[in-house]
């Protein structure tokens, strides 16, 4: 298989997309949730998640869901800020987050 | 609900992750694929295919699933590189990838 | 477009899978989940994860993902056997799951 | 883990859905378009595309993708027919669909 993104060097690659279909971009934020710490605190919003491995990434909700899906959209906010602005992305388990380095 | 990434200056977002529980970069990789063109050409990788909304991303395959995974990292490749760089990326229906522009 | 599945009876389509190339089936488990409501309990797995939609589809985990992976098993199970034996499969917004009556 | 489908008999189960959170029922289609061959024919839809593993399932297209859409939707209409009139369902590689037998 070749695959090209002229922006990102495209570089060949030898395995394509696990057969799962499912992007590193993705199951960054599955092991990033994988890893999440839930309580229940005394608040208008009781239910608070966090993400030890990821700093300052945390969020609150009325339900466990929302609460949740804020994470996920804060930990997604977060891997965009840490992308755009160069910052380190640490692995979690197996997964780094490879950004191409030069263009084509 | 209240969400907080300390890079990103965690926003309240009123509405969380859509419906789907899908994150905006998934989403944005759905939608480029589902926009994708696909061609049977002569090569030794018989399967091109190609999303025309995004300048330079392509990719070839032995079959056409495996065109379409090579075609998805060529996708992922190209935003995580325009992220970085700071480059236009095309909304894609109605889905604009927001980066946070400030720490909190 | 032209499809046909022999022992479906392969009806014309005018619409192909949703713009995300995404199944019926798939988008249905999808919609369960995000219909899902947790809560966290006095056990030794803390996590309980229900769909108030589809009577008796439980799950519990030691983390919430864990509950939510089990709960998204439980629901194929519960749809697989709902197909199986010709029972009634609640509509979940939009999507209605339509089997196939007649063989081609 | 537990988790429980009222209607399915809702066995215990040791591994829930693996970590890319796809279902058997996705993998499934994924597997089958993975095994479909593709051709060109002299016709108005002049893309014809079939799956050898599964007989009868076959769809053309005016494009490449509009086939592989239409036979997408073939395949899950195959799938769903078969399991609720109790046909053989061939493996895919490892994958077998595995209806429940048994109420709770």
């Amino acid at each position: 298989m070749t695959s090209h993104a002229e922006h990102a060097g495209g570089p060949e690659r030898g395995a394509p997309v696990a057969n799962s279909g499912v992007s590193m971009l993705t199951q960054y934020i599955r092991n990033a949730l994988a890893r999440a710490h839930y309580e229940i605190i005394q608040d208008a919003e009781p239910f608070y998640g966090e993400v030890p491995d990821l700093a300052g990434v945390w969020a609150t909700g009325l339900t466990l869901e929302q609460c949740r899906d804020s994470l996920a959209s804060a930990i997604e906010d977060w891997l965009l800020f840490s992308i755009a602005n160069h910052l380190e992305i640490p692995a979690l388990g197996d997964l780094v987050i490879a950004v191409p380095e030069r263009a084509a």
